[in-house]
């Protein structure tokens, strides 16, 4: 608005201050700016994309603004800051309004904080996940067993669900898989599949196409599960705050809006990924598995190697093709297929397909003979049609200056290279890893290739590897 | 920056990334917000008025957009919100990262909310007070004895510091008194003494104007004393937490980098007072003194009642003239008077300056003497000259719609007319008060006159009464 516009002088509205616009019964949380070289008039309002379509009006209609009224929950909020706990009913108010935008950065951050402060118990963690799941869509499914996969993250690559999508699906059980897009990651397994096939489909088609092949490959954003979860994760990353009570509700709350009764989750250790210590992960699971159980949700842990990526491929298409050689049986990396079959194999038991100890045989059985193959290109179609992966315009090897073994790969280094090449918007872009782990590395070696879809992103990202980057550990 | 430029894609720069902003050796903190209607142009960035001034750059200089770098107290917040105290180091490195503008609102909500939740011990209020003294610029002076007071607020009115100031400064104490501008209030000390006199004075200027009349009644805000306090403040207000820790360093922060050796703080108790209880107040000052003791600031709480404003004006113009009746004693507010001898007694008592019990006579001997009066104008006259206060252009009276005894004003409700009027940016807005508690009011009296310095102000604040705001509360 303009500097010294008469709503602000007369509401008091100083730069910062926060607002609430409304229009025709919705309503938008807002920082104020204030314009002072006129590019806004007297009486007018500018407002970004997102606050025009959540209002859903037009140039020239009018708005409303005025001082935030007293949230309902920030009372609740008050109490939870100075030590008091909440029962589920206050959870609902603080998550209700939350969803609702009616929280700012300040009291999203004071929630995030105060929940580690004083970290939430059993009974919190299970009444915030209650919250988050009723905050949004809920999906439910004919079947009585509905299975469903969740990593920890932190891994470039790893893009395990795909296979395991289509070897649950082609042995029959139903695994309508909705993922999200990256946040903060070169890749998330919607981008990777949107390489492959559509993946942006509403409630209605992914039913559709879970009744036709008992599986999908979606994006998630489209159909409002916990809603919430983003919000509070946005904040704690910008805090690097991690509440175990977070994530668990965050995880959990997700899958059971999903409709899943059965849910195997990924867990990759190691130091450059996200949960560093096997005790941590012990931690993590013991509140995963409590908090599960409180809803009927099944759950089991597969902590595994999280020192270096799975697979070869970093960034949407790279990692697409890595799926594909793994699924046509096609010289696919060998670490990714079997850690697909891993976690595809805990289902199967899990859901009580088959006795403990013969879930990974059957998943790679099903995997060589080539049903996991057909099933894959059988959701892809029904989600719209398959399509070939993308491929990059410009790409530079990276090579060793030295011999000797390689000891370690900095997964956060690594995955900011591929997102210096342009991963994930640009499709075709990200880093191809030549070596592995304790592997024998000869001087001027290929370690992996960098790709790119401009001249400008290739050399960002070399750039930032010729400036020091630590992405390869060489010792000898 | 345009949405999709070319840095935003190849640095993952989102909508609402934190970034830095870097030019020629400084650099700000900013959020980004992305342009899709051309208004900023490839390779082009738009700063808000305060960046611009704090990077020193002009149209067409080169910038640098990054990731915020690592900043070093961010480990050391996190260590707060996980539970462990902090040492004077850790909030000196917390206090200057956070007057570099280096805190985001997200991580400034975090700070404010860790030490809310897990409340900062006596040893952690001195450290984050030294913090915040040695953050700003501090002032010292030639006297031995240097006194000062404080109020703790949340009364309309209530102006005493100009009275004080003149009856200890015509009286040969040295009191230079810096003050600052309404943040949420419709005046500050700042406001009224502006309508008086000049008030934007520096260091130098204020050294000066003390050497010659032993105080000075300037803003505080030229002068840079704990600068840390106001971007706490804004947090604080937004969440409306008001931890007793950082109070106390707010406070004292403030009169210790001032240069003060005596402190006397006013703090009106009342329902809709700041401190609504003496159990609170009790609790408020102990700390205050606590701490202040460690600095060897002597320091004494004067309680006093917060039921009603003190004085008859509220707004700038409107309290310089209850000011300038008390001290040209001609029919000013007996309770302004009053309040003010009593703290510039316990200031005269505190320095040592008279005997225990003999401060109240001799200030109100110094008032009724008219040398408090002369030392004002010495004040005003030697900051750049004395002036009239504005008049309102805009007014109208307010009336009773029964009779009865008036049983309770409610100060927050009062505080808003009064800025609804236009307070404190329109300088002669605001409201005149024409009755007291415990009065038995006619049907039809005058309770007070709303001033204004346009008719839209005058209209808001009055419609704002006549849609039911519970400012009187008249029982009969």
């Amino acid at each position: 608005m303009p500097q010294d516009c008469f709503v602000c002088r007369s509401d008091g509205f100083t730069a910062r201050t926060s607002i609430m616009v409304e229009a025709g019964g919705a309503e938008v949380a807002a920082r104020l700016l204030r314009s002072t070289n006129g590019l806004v008039a007297e009486g007018e309002i500018g407002l970004s994309d997102e606050a025009w379509s959540k209002l859903g009006i037009s140039d020239g209609d009018a708005v409303e603004v005025r001082h935030p009224q007293p949230v309902p929950s920030f009372s609740v909020l008050r109490k939870r800051v100075y030590g008091n706990r909440l029962e589920r009913s206050d959870f609902t108010g603080i998550v209700s309004d939350l969803v609702a935008g009616r929280y700012s950065d300040i009291h999203l951050a004071s929630f995030v904080t105060a929940c580690s402060a004083f970290p939430l118990d059993l009974q919190e963690m299970i009444g915030l996940t209650h919250a988050m799941v009723d905050a949004g869509k809920r999906l439910s499914w004919p079947q009585q067993v509905t299975v469903d996969k969740h990593s920890v993250g932190g891994l470039p690559g790893n893009r395990t669900t795909p296979i395991v999508v289509s070897i649950i699906a082609a042995l029959g059980l139903v695994m309508p898989k909705t993922s999200s897009r990256a946040i903060t990651s070169p890749s998330g397994t919607a981008d990777t599949m949107e390489t492959l096939a559509p993946v942006d489909l509403d409630i209605d088609r992914i039913r559709e196409v879970v009744a036709r092949q008992n599986g999908c490959l979606a994006w998630g954003g489209a159909v409002q599960l916990s809603p919430a979860d983003d919000i509070i994760i946005g904040v704690e990353k910008v805090l690097d705050l991690d509440s175990t009570g977070q994530l668990v509700a965050s995880v959990l709350s997700k899958k059971i809006a999903a409709g899943a009764t059965h849910l195997v989750i990924d867990m990759p250790i190691g130091p450059t990924a996200k949960i560093r210590t096997a005790h941590a992960a012990d931690e993590l699971s013991y509140w995963l598995q409590a908090v599960a159980a409180s809803f009927g949700l099944k759950t089991r842990v597969l902590p595994g190697p999280g020192t270096q990526p799975i697979g070869r491929g970093i960034g949407p298409a790279l990692e697409a093709r890595d799926v594909l050689a793994v699924l046509k049986q096609q010289e696919g990396p060998a670490d990714l297929a079997s850690r697909a079959c891993e976690l595809a194999g805990a289902l199967l038991e899990l859901a009580e397909f088959v006795p403990d100890g013969q879930g990974l045989a059957l998943a790679w059985q099903t995997l060589e003979s080539g049903r996991a193959w057909q099933k894959f290109q059988g959701i892809c179609e029904a989600q719209g049609g398959m399509r070939d992966p993308p491929v990059s315009t410009h790409r530079q090897v990276i090579r060793a200056t030295h011999s000797g073994t390689l000891r370690s790969i900095d997964n956060r280094q690594l995955a900011k290279l591929a997102k210096l090449a342009g991963a994930p918007a640009a499709k075709a872009a990200g880093v191809e890893l030549h070596c592995r782990l304790g592997e024998a590395i000869k001087d001027n070696a290929a370690l992996c290739t960098v790709h790119a879809e401009s001249g400008g992103e290739l050399d960002y990202a070399l750039q930032f590897y010729a400036d020091g980057a630590a992405v390869f550990g060489i010792e000898g």
